[in-house]
């Protein structure tokens, strides 16, 4: 089977863009609205897409004056679309800082249950003081500590999902024997974090589990992936750090002992369509327009940590900002920011104007060919399995990319011209499903 | 307007009666079948229902020789519901216990957008401690302690939900303003049991919050009801212990400065419908036949906290049975049954087939006229505000009772004949859409 690509739509309300939502198209309810993703899962299903994705915090981001703030909660809009779709996965994401165990467990092992085998799990431990004081937390636990606590959280999930075997029910109604108790295994797991006695009460799911995905670039992240993930959404700007990034995980999963193919890599990209290059940039340049900067300025100054009105717009970042060890954040998103304005000596600014477009993820302005080249040239050149898609506004950037560049991929022998027979997700990207621990090991 | 039944949907895998899934017609894989859940609530809304519920405890109940156990998380299964009905109430039961009421408030009120104004809570502090060894606790905490924490949830829960005015947000693309951050309230709330700082990531729901729900009679449970409940469900042998349930409740109501007709009565019965009585009355024999009295017999152990082996089949229940102050897990179950098997002098064996019918909710078996009039009798005779029916058999049981009894019912005048525009679950209750704290009192 030739190596196909992996496509992914990551649904965000009105767009990547920041300033999506001023857009004459854009329905400033959409982040409500589940007509709107319903829409979206159609288009990217349309697209032979292996999956969509929604983004989550548990805390209100930024403030409504600056654009739309709020959304459904994940998992529960993704049940919702399961219903409404066939084949796409369905991937939510999910703080194991902010969920117990037992709960976040059952939730997925239902919308295993409820899509088909679609559901997968973005697993993330959550930045920010804000929502560390959503739930009883002062301060924001250490980068380190949450990654520890990510991992027991981990650990304890995968018993809770291999607590049923496969074939625990027997359903003798002549003999009154419903279950086999035999093939039921309590986790009794205590640890650091969690102390969980008993069995899941939902039964083992399709895929037994959901689709691991990961998107943290830091040590801690790498690390983390490599154990765990099965799929990586990363913010990469050129194809030289996504190649290295790319050798660098898949080095890492192989070192713990995991197949580097059951890992899959999928950088962002935000494809800015026009059917001329000149279209697209101006399409680009009209986005850009409706930023409101003094908006800018003020994520720029938090994500930063540095005082309020210490950032002017026509000036280039403070030389002395400190290293990534100091920030006690989202740590790759800082490096990513910091580096891509030391790089092209950008203003804050134009600085502003870039990351309005991605937050950090490349954004890419083109005609369909030009778009399904770079596609083409990162995949073939060790720098992607495939790619997270951000349009910058949606549905229309989504439907840009379904109907210009999907066709052209196709052409090329790099996507699949049709779903073909219900899957489950984790067979779309190409991967087993997991034996249970009590069977057999579980990546023997 | 006439006064009209309330009537509520109580789904259960297979029926409420414990030996319902050893039926030929009984799908052994329905606890995890959406298809079989969508049918339920299609059964339920063309009987023109308020509401459907599932009931639910974050715990892996009895053995699996037993009885089907597991089942598809109450709140994901309720999501994709929404989407395959377009009238009826979708109430699900969560712990205060065993969740945040970060995440809580943000499923709930999610749900209720995506089903346009149809989100219900049943309330549940969650006895036992299987339950608490999956969240950390080596113990069961006290009873009165659930209940302490729970009206500190419900109280966090409510900030939350109004952490957004309803006109909150503006979408003026022109001047860039998407909402209006002086209409954002933060809960602030600093308690014994939470600490919640920021205000909710979901605008105000259709219904403001989700109809509150209630299940527990012990003191503390009708005490919790009195201030927040606007909906009760309830086990009640005899329409005596009814009334009085009824007249208590709406007196509590009223003493504490709410409209006693803000808070209605939905007492359980399980209808065994016949073309004839003697038809009906074999039915249930049918279902008794098929009871294993060996699980009843452990599962009464259990309940009444006495060593195994200690009771037989054909006596009844020993006299030195504790007080219910001395139960720590579910009181008022305790001593319905208690009081059902001293009030008719049962054995353990008669007491098990009482049960294994629907668990302390009155079983009444009879030809469509004789339920329609028991019905008819409590609810005109201040018993009932509507009743919460438990078909012993799903989905031939509820089939029945829409197809039966429901016509009777209307007949008489006592329910909808259609339902009209739609509308949220709260209106369909008849309550008022209550007010944000932040603009006026809630119950002014």
């Amino acid at each position: 089977m030739p190596r196909h690509l992996h496509l992914n739509a990551f649904l965000m309300t009105t767009g990547h863009h920041e300033a999506s939502w001023r857009l004459p198209e854009s329905d400033p309810f959409a982040h409500v609205s589940l007509d709107h993703y319903v829409r979206l899962a159609k288009i990217a299903e349309r697209g032979t897409f292996d999956s969509l994705f929604l983004a989550d915090g548990p805390q209100l981001w930024s403030s409504l004056a600056q654009r739309p703030a709020g959304a459904l909660e994940p998992l529960t809009l993704l049940t919702a679309l399961a219903t409404a779709t066939e084949h796409i996965g369905l991937i939510a994401t999910a703080s194991t800082s902010y969920n117990s165990p037992y709960n976040l467990a059952r939730k997925f092992a239902s919308l295993d249950i409820i899509s088909g085998g679609r559901a997968g799990w973005n697993i993330v431990t959550t930045a920010g003081r804000e929502a560390a004081r959503n739930f009883g937390l002062e301060h924001e636990p250490a980068h380190a500590e949450r990654y520890a606590r990510a991992g027991e959280f981990l650990d304890v999930a995968l018993k809770l999902w291999d607590s049923w075997e496969d074939d625990a029910i027997v359903g003798d109604k002549a003999a009154g024997v419903w279950g086999d108790d035999a093939k039921i295994h309590p986790p009794r797991h205590k640890g650091t974090y969690f102390s969980v006695e008993g069995a899941l009460n939902v039964p083992r799911s399709p895929q037994g589990y959901p689709l691991l995905v990961q998107a943290g670039s830091s040590e801690d992240g790498k690390e983390f992936a490599s154990r765990y993930a099965e799929a990586v959404f990363t913010a990469q700007q050129t194809i030289e750090d996504a190649r290295a990034f790319y050798a660098d995980l898949k080095a890492r999963t192989a070192a713990v002992g995991r197949d580097p193919e059951h890992i899959k890599v999928l950088p962002g990209i935000v494809p800015v369509i026009g059917a001329t290059e000149s279209e697209a940039l101006a399409k680009e340049q009209e986005l850009e327009d409706h930023i409101v900067h003094r908006h800018g300025v003020a994520n720029l100054e938090r994500l930063l940590q540095l005082p309020e009105g210490s950032l002017e717009l026509d000036r280039q970042l403070p030389a002395d900002l400190p290293p990534e060890s100091a920030i006690e954040g989202a740590k790759s998103r800082y490096t990513l920011v910091v580096e891509l304005a030391r790089r092209d000596r950008l203003t804050v600014r134009q600085l502003i104007g870039r990351l309005g477009g991605g937050r950090g993820h490349l954004t890419f302005a083109g005609t369909p060919e030009q778009v399904a080249d770079a596609i083409e040239t990162w995949f073939t050149q060790g720098a992607a399995d495939g790619f997270n898609i951000m349009p910058p506004v949606l549905p229309s950037g989504l439907d840009a990319f379904v109907d210009h560049v999907v066709p052209i991929l196709r052409t090329r022998g790099l996507l699949r011209t049709e779903y073909g027979p219900r899957t489950t997700l984790r067979e779309r990207y190409g991967l087993p499903r997991p034996a249970n621990q009590h069977v057999q090991p579980v990546y023997a």
